[in-house]
């Protein structure tokens, strides 16, 4: 990827970050560069995930994967992290596959039923991904799916694959029924596994190259360096946290293709996980160019200067002639494409942003592809773990999320936590139809 | 829709707003109602959206359909307001209907051709939505799909269900083919237009209960009362607004259920474009539980105190038992239902948030039907109105969108804009890979 940060200058936006700021944080950025190579160096925990382009072993999936290769569906039940990566990877390249991926990433009891109803199940393949073996959610999904394809007669142990840690119950289940099975990488945090198993079972199921993703992340791992002018990933890091710095909290994650509209659930969990913290972090939102012009650009243009768009531009896309017209007023459209006009609206989109002095950044592929695919994900974990950096917070662990398990397990009955006691104690103050 | 707005009361919150302080608003809150009241009574442009339940007459959409009601797949062609309402509806209650209602809101060629090469456009009906008639994205799709159409050899003009205003291009297209045709009702804004023909054509035409949307509206309308206390809506409209006040810039919409994912695409449009101005509003950002509880809640509870959490309870759901099994540690899972899962996560995540002290709002429904979608979008858009008069803002305009609209028409050549000129002088600073 390459990444344009000119409309984030101060000379261009406010809040925006000046030239001469940024060459002062790129002290910063070589220190932290410093920090993220020895951690991949060592293979400490979180900083390994930058070792995926090389460390992934694309042989090992595709022989754990072969006994359902001719799936026609592919139930992947996984959630948040276990589920992401995948199905930003197969929802970008759903054009190319005859295999339908459904990620089963809610516990909604009446969307579950729907999806179990209308597939064929002796055609579907289910990939279970979990690296405890005990998440709540993706537990309870499969013990139900289990016993829809065991009502429907089909043997689900001939069409399951499971990607788990080294141990867990996930794992004995694994060995039970001799599965096929991969690891889920020491090292590596969920939200940073897209281009490990948890990311590419699905993605070898539905028929995508596994080596030009490796190979695009390979290459985006080349550019990490001790300067954000050198590097894409960390121009984008060190400038989102400046901005940040001067106000920008919010950062809009605007694709401007359907098919990238995944990726940008990924970059919000990847970011406010990895940076939610310790009253820091930058709130990610999602929004689709050209469709959310028609939604959120009143308030990007107009509404409190608290926030940064990030647009993905895709490259040039397969176009689709407009047939010509006699109708007033929109002749100008006839005979150019589809593509043609959502490239003059992303452009159109980013200057209209930065006549009203709003700050944005743009993030260039060459096209939605595999390798460019790999770049993207790869690029955006850098960036991420530079930004964390920066901010100084522990970017792998996301503790604020444990209350709510406890609380959980508690109300089902799955033990005493005091947390539980205290959903008993809400306050509240209900206003009735 | 009933609204617990106990967990953004001070004594729970920081920001959070005392009683005390809500009842000082109270007063405006009376002050606003007269004046939406008379804006509602003058059927003034904007407050007249208010009076939809009343005015909107479910048999002559049900007319204009008629030619079209056995359709397998409805493709609406339209963006943003004329879309998102109509999206809303038929994506909550997907479960209840054999037609498959497909949005073309994007300019994508690649995903516009995809739906086109997969659908049987013989049994396929076209509904397009434009109140000018010159919305650039949703004319040239039109022009696109009617001559996808004549190349498959079938009639458009048999099964294309017109929506636009009096006079435009539309009009005279529909004029000219003799198309069963409804109008946008006059002073009701594109986001407001849920109630109308806008949303209720895919409505009727997937087979849902008009009637009952318009009576779940009218039920909320009656709430309508001088004090926040007195009217779910109100007090949502109030509490969000205090809550900005004090510094959450940001309202996280998080639905509780798979079929509400569109809906808070809804919302989002209706709250930043209605309130995103004089650099005013808050920022919406669109999460989904239990989904999201793996990928936001980190921030939501430990990063920075400049948001809201508003959960939408969609009541009972029709549940799905968990089977029994023997996996240590899970064994508590057994025998409950997904369905109870979802219910103790939710209010589990409230909880949580609520101990650390981060403010947020339930809006309850009782199930997700039609009475109930009609009373949440009509309680959401009486919301969003107050807001807007408390601001102090001018709710029913959307002036910063226009830069965009010019520079695109003239990088397509559609004629001499300045705008245009400013997209070739752009700032760049990249950094390539």
């Amino acid at each position: 990827m390459n990444v344009d940060i000119g409309n984030a200058l101060a000379s261009v936006a406010s809040p925006g970050v000046s030239k001469d700021s940024l060459e002062r944080l790129d002290e910063h950025v070589a220190d932290a560069h410093e920090r993220i190579e020895g951690g991949m160096a060592n293979a400490e925990h979180g900083y390994e995930a930058l070792n995926l382009p090389r460390r992934t072993d694309p042989d090992e999936i595709r022989s754990a994967v072969e006994p359902v290769a001719d799936a026609d569906a592919l139930l992947t039940v996984g959630i948040g992290g276990s589920a992401l990566g995948a199905a930003t990877i197969t929802d970008a390249l759903a054009d190319e596959s005859d295999t339908e991926a459904i990620y089963l990433d809610n516990v909604d009891p009446e969307w579950i039923t729907g999806h179990l109803e209308r597939l064929d199940l002796e055609n579907t393949a289910i990939n279970v991904v979990s690296r405890s073996g005990t998440t709540a959610e993706t537990l309870a999904n499969f013990l139900v799916v289990r016993e829809a394809f065991e009502s429907a007669g089909v043997d689900w142990t001939e069409r399951t694959i499971v990607t788990t840690g080294e141990a867990g119950p996930l794992r004995e289940l694994s060995d039970r029924h001799d599965l096929p099975s991969l690891k889920v990488p020491d090292g590596v945090p969920g939200r940073f596994s897209a281009l490990s198993a948890v990311g590419l079972v699905a993605a070898e199921v539905c028929g995508h190259d596994l080596e030009a993703l490796l190979e695009g992340a390979a290459a985006e791992a080349e550019t990490l360096s001790g300067s954000l002018f050198d590097c894409p990933a960390y121009a984008y890091g060190a400038t989102t946290y400046a901005l940040d710095q001067r106000g920008a909290g919010v950062n809009a994650m605007v694709p401007y293709a359907e098919s990238l509209e995944t990726y940008a659930e990924w970059f919000a969990q990847l970011w406010a996980e990895s940076l939610g913290k310790d009253d820091l972090g930058q709130t990610p939102a999602r929004a689709l160019g050209v469709t959310d012009q028609h939604s959120q650009l009143q308030l990007y243009r107009a509404g409190p200067r608290d926030k940064l768009v990030t647009f993905v531009s895709p490259g040039d896309l397969e176009d689709r002639e407009i047939p010509e017209t006699d109708v007033e007023d929109l002749s100008y459209l006839g005979g150019t494409g589809l593509g043609e006009l959502l490239e003059a609206e992303f452009e159109a989109t980013e200057a209209s942003l930065a006549a009203a002095g709003r700050p944005n950044v743009r993030i260039e592929l060459e096209g939605v592809d595999e390798y460019e695919l790999g770049g993207l994900l790869y690029g955006m974990e850098a960036a991420t773990v530079l930004a964390g950096e920066l901010y100084g917070v522990n970017t792998f662990e996301q503790p604020a999320v444990e209350w709510a398990k406890k609380a959980t397990r508690g109300l089902l009955g799955g033990g005493d936590f005091e947390e539980a006691d205290a959903v008993a104690e809400k306050t509240a103050l209900r206003i009735e139809r």
